[in-house]
C-alpha cells in the first residue's frame, strides 16, 4: 500500500528532473559503448561523433541544473527535499564527468588509430567499460527506487572495479616492457583505462548520493581505494 | 563612482558563498604546491597530508552547494542572479575536482616513493604545477572582477599548459624507451603530468563561467584543444 496518496507539485517537479538525469545515464551508457566500439573497430568515424556528441549530454547537465534551481526558487523546499534537489545535481555533476571521459576515449581512439594493436587488451578494456556502465545503470536506478542496499552493493561492486584496471595495468606495463614499441600505444590505453576506472568511482558517487538521502550520512570515504598500484622498480620479471 | 549604493540583501549572502568558494580556492593551490613538493622531496608524510586535507576541500564544497541552494530558496533570484548563483556552485565543483587531483597526485606519490627519479622530470612537473595554480587563482579574481578580458586570457593561457602538458609527455616517452627501468614510474609522473594538466582545464572552465555571466551566453566549446598527442609507432627514433 502506497501512504502517500497525494503528490506534491513539489514531486512531480522534480520528477521531471529525475527524468533529465535517467536520459543523462542512458546517453553516457552509449557514449562509453560506443567509444569502445570505435576503439576496438579503429572507427575514427565513430569516435569522432562520441567526441561531439558529448555536447548533448552537457546541454542536459545544464537544463538539470536550471531546472532545480527553478524548483528551489519556486518551492521554497525544506531541509529534506533541498537534499533531494542538491543529490540530482551533483548526479548531473557525475554524469557530465563520466561524458567527459567517454569523448576523451573518442579523443584518444583517434590518436591512435594507426598505432598497433597490444594483445589482448582491447578485450579487457571492452569488458571493464561494459562492467561500470552497468553500475552507472544500477547506480541510477537504486538512487530513483531510493534503494539503499542495490547503493550500498554498488560501492562494493566499485572494488571490483579498481581491481579489473590493476590487473590491466599491470599486463599494459609488462607489455610496455616487452617491446618499447608498445609503449606510446600502451600509454594511451592506459588512460583510456584509467577512464573506464573513473566511470566506475562516479557510479560510486552517485550511490553515495542515494546513502546520503537515504541515511542523512555519507557513507565513509576513507575505504582502501586500491586505484593507484604501487611501483615495482625491480628488474626480477626480466 | 559606484552606480550601486544600495547593497541588496542577495548580493550580501553572494558575497559570502563567493567568500568560501576564494577560500576553496586556496585551499587547492596549497594542495596543488604541497602535492609537487612532497614529490619532489620523496616527502611520504606530506603526501598523506595532502591526501588526507581534501577533505576540507570536500566539505567546503558542500557548504557552498548547501548554501547556495538555501539562497535561491530564501530570495527566489531572477535570471540573472539565479545564473550568478548557478555559477557559484560550478566553479565550486571545479574547485573540488581540483582537489582530487592534488589528492591523487599524493596518492601517487606515495605509491612510487621508493622509485628511481626520471631526468629533470620533476622540476618541469614543478613548472608546470605554478603555471596552472596561477591560472586558477587569477580565474577567480576574474570571477569576482567579472572580468572578461582576464576571463578569456585565461583560456588562451590553457594552451600554453597543453603545449608543456605535450612536451613533457613526450620527453617522459623518450625516457621510458630509453630504459624500460623507467617506465612504471613514468605512468605515474604520466598521470601526475595529466593531472596537473587538468587543473588548467577547470581553470579554463572557471573563466568560461565568468564569460557566461557577462556576456550571457557560453565560449564556443570547439576550440582545438591539444591535450592528447598523438601516438608515433615508428620507430626512426632509436
Amino acid at each position: 500500500m502506497n501512504d502517500k496518496h497525494i503528490v506534491s507539485s513539489f514531486d512531480r517537479d522534480l520528477e521531471s528532473i529525475q527524468a533529465s538525469v535517467i536520459k543523462m545515464g542512458g546517453l553516457v551508457e552509449a557514449a562509453l559503448a560506443d567509444a569502445i566500439t570505435a576503439l576496438k573497430t579503429r572507427d575514427v568515424e565513430k569516435a569522432a561523433m562520441v567526441r561531439k556528441g558529448d555536447r548533448f549530454i552537457d546541454e542536459l547537465d545544464q537544463v538539470v541544473k536550471t531546472d532545480a534551481a527553478k524548483l528551489i526558487a519556486l518551492r521554497s523546499p525544506t531541509a529534506s527535499d533541498l537534499r533531494t534537489v542538491l543529490s540530482v545535481m551533483e548526479i548531473s555533476s557525475h554524469l557530465e564527468r563520466c561524458g567527459d571521459y567517454a569523448k576523451n576515449m573518442g579523443k584518444r581512439t583517434i590518436a591512435m588509430a594507426d598505432s598497433n594493436e597490444i594483445n589482448g587488451t582491447l578485450a579487457s578494456l571492452g569488458r571493464m567499460s561494459q562492467f561500470v556502465e552497468a553500475m552507472i545503470k544500477d547506480a541510477l536506478d537504486a538512487f530513483v527506487q531510493r534503494d539503499l542496499e542495490k547503493a550500498r552493493e554498488i560501492i562494493a561492486r566499485d572494488e571490483e572495479a579498481d581491481q579489473i584496471y590493476n590487473t590491466l595495468f599491470r599486463s599494459l606495463l609488462t607489455h610496455m616492457m616487452e617491446d618499447h614499441r608498445n609503449i606510446a600505444v600502451g600509454m594511451h590505453l592506459h588512460f583510456i583505462a584509467k577512464n573506464i576506472e573513473r566511470v566506475g568511482d562516479h557510479a560510486t558517487g552517485i550511490a553515495e548520493q542515494t546513502i546520503y538521502l537515504v541515511t542523512g550520512q555519507m557513507p565513509d570515504d576513507d575505504r582502501p581505494k586500491q586505484d593507484v598500484p604501487a611501483v615495482d622498480t625491480s628488474e626480477s620479471k626480466g
